[in-house]
């Protein structure tokens, strides 16, 4: 039989992606023995992928890449070994830097993940990296999905912010969510409460907010911050003594700054997550654990996937450029939509 | 029996310590069945002394109040409950807020530890704080004495820097040790590193240096920072990936600044050290083990009390002020010497 022909998005050296990027046809490669080959369904744009290709993101590519580092998509053909998967299933790509951005693709079986077929399409695709980071750390870090502690989020619009308020509302945990004021807040903050957001405040309100002092809510255990600056230095301030603050992103650009008093005094702790290292580290049981427990509450309609455009493979242009700019208010997440039947 | 007569400092309000300290004579009430009567022999003034005084410590102080929150001194009478200590015998004051700086007093058993007559008496009277403080740092966040880890630390020449030297060697902690620049730095470079230290630069040599890159020393694993600012931003700069940096003071009275990809992409945590959190905290057995352990060391002379200077009671208002201004290059530490016989 004659190779299939995959149509690939592929750079030859890092810059900014609209001008690096481009489309290529290349004839799939013959499947080895414990290999899968994907027609992929759909992949999304992360702010990682962005940063890769523009070279600023530090893991190691070597090039030229094909960039992209989840997605979904169904089996076509499997290698002589692969036991566990058949032609027609869903599959999710597991491990970053294999490459998503592409209609047809070969994968060793080890980074597939079979997937229920009512499986939401950008669920699916947006899997292993929000709803992952949000999961890992409302669990790592302080008892608060057990004890029911108070959670303080900023950029709670964001795409994790959006798990992460899901995640509060499944588990019962009280949350409040820190948003940049907008003309259209009043829309924002309909949007998160609908979520399952307890509170949202916008960074001006969290300066003078009385919830805490009032006991409204309890001050928080656990801080989520990706953003930075001002805006954490304030979350900072409203924290229970002993709490946590976990930084996954810098939104603003400005360092996090700490107050020697809140580290003696209130003995608050600071770390920082990254769920490419946590891949790396953890054991299949805890990643299954996890995935398998994602999965439920996605086809149960408790975790929806963040605010998203499928947009055609084609027009892959006019996405990079979009996901390059702010779009709408909860940030919309592009999705390449490979034209696979579903 | 007619009762004996103390001489106290002691304020009545908040403020600086050479105006509302004054020194008064009180009868020393009878002793209860559990308390020994204590004739002190030194009391040092330590920066948190100070501060209480001033009204700016967050520990809640009832006025008027007899300062000081270590010391040593013999016994003089116990209770008729009192089956350990008996009169004669050095004991040092172990929980804070007893009220150290007087000649003559009566504590409840449980606030004194027995301590070998061999203690130096400068040793004895700053026990509990510096060389307690240092310990647990270098025990609590990182295994650096099991596994013989790189320590780095600014503010080195502090009397808790010159506790963490001495630990250091004696647990063969390699320890790079961060010092302002000054015309004597031969002389405290000379010292410090007479001390145990394995390196001593100044804040502007650590910029530059290359002792890292070219592996004379394994990258840090383990940060004590009492100093904040500029100074700690560089020492974060030269960890290890997944290194802790513990904020015990802040010297510089500049808050901490860590950049985000410090967080995300060097998997950095940052906690805070407060002895007295850790001392309401902590179990007996937990303390013995420490305090014992300690004691052994200042018995061996493996460690010394920091530079000090003895001051007699009666010029306590030259030890006040005194220890308000930087004296000398390793900041010596006033002790007030009651003049009992030791």
């Amino acid at each position: 039989m004659a190779n299939l022909t995959a149509i690939e998005l592929v750079y030859e050296k890092f810059g900014n992606p609209t001008d690096v990027i481009h489309m290529k046809e290349r004839k799939v490669p013959e499947l080895g023995k414990d290999d899968v080959m994907v027609r992929m369904l759909a992949a999304p744009i992360n702010p990682a992928d962005i940063n890769t290709i523009q070279g600023k993101y530090p893991v190691k590519i070597n090039l030229p890449s094909i960039p992209g580092n989840e997605g979904v998509g169904l089996v076509e053909k499997v290698g002589k070994d692969v036991q566990k998967l058949s032609p027609g299933q869903k599959v999710i790509i597991i491990k970053p830097g294999q490459g998503t951005w592409r209609n047809l693709a070969v994968f060793n079986k080890d980074v597939l993940k079979l997937v229920p077929d009512q499986l939401g399409l950008a669920e699916a695709a947006t899997l292993t990296v929000n709803p992952c980071t949000a999961y890992r750390m409302l669990s790592d870090f302080k008892p608060v999905r057990e004890k029911c502690q108070v959670v303080i989020q900023n950029g709670a619009n964001s795409a994790c912010g959006q798990c992460v308020i899901q995640l509060c509302k499944t588990w019962n945990i009280p949350n409040v969510n820190i948003v940049r004021d907008r003309p259209e807040i009043n829309a924002l903050k309909d949007f998160l409460i609908n979520l399952g957001a307890t509170h949202v405040l916008t960074e001006k309100e969290l300066k003078s907010t009385d919830i805490f002092k009032n006991k409204v809510i309890n001050k928080p255990v656990l801080a989520l911050n990706c953003v930075g600056g001002m805006n954490a230095r304030q979350m900072i301030k409203h924290l229970n003594h002993s709490a946590s603050m976990i930084t996954f992103g810098g939104m603003s650009k400005k360092p996090v700054t700490i107050p020697t008093p809140a580290f003696i005094f209130k003995n608050l702790s600071f770390f920082g997550f990254w769920m490419t290292a946590w891949q790396e580290k953890a054991t299949k049981r805890d990643k299954d654990k996890m995935w398998l427990e994602i999965i439920n509450y996605m086809c149960e309609k408790k975790l929806h996937a963040s605010a998203n455009k499928l947009v055609k493979f084609d027009s892959y242009k006019e996405a990079l450029s979009n996901s390059l700019t702010s779009q709408g208010f909860t940030g919309c997440k592009y999705i390449l939509d490979f034209g696979s039947k579903n």
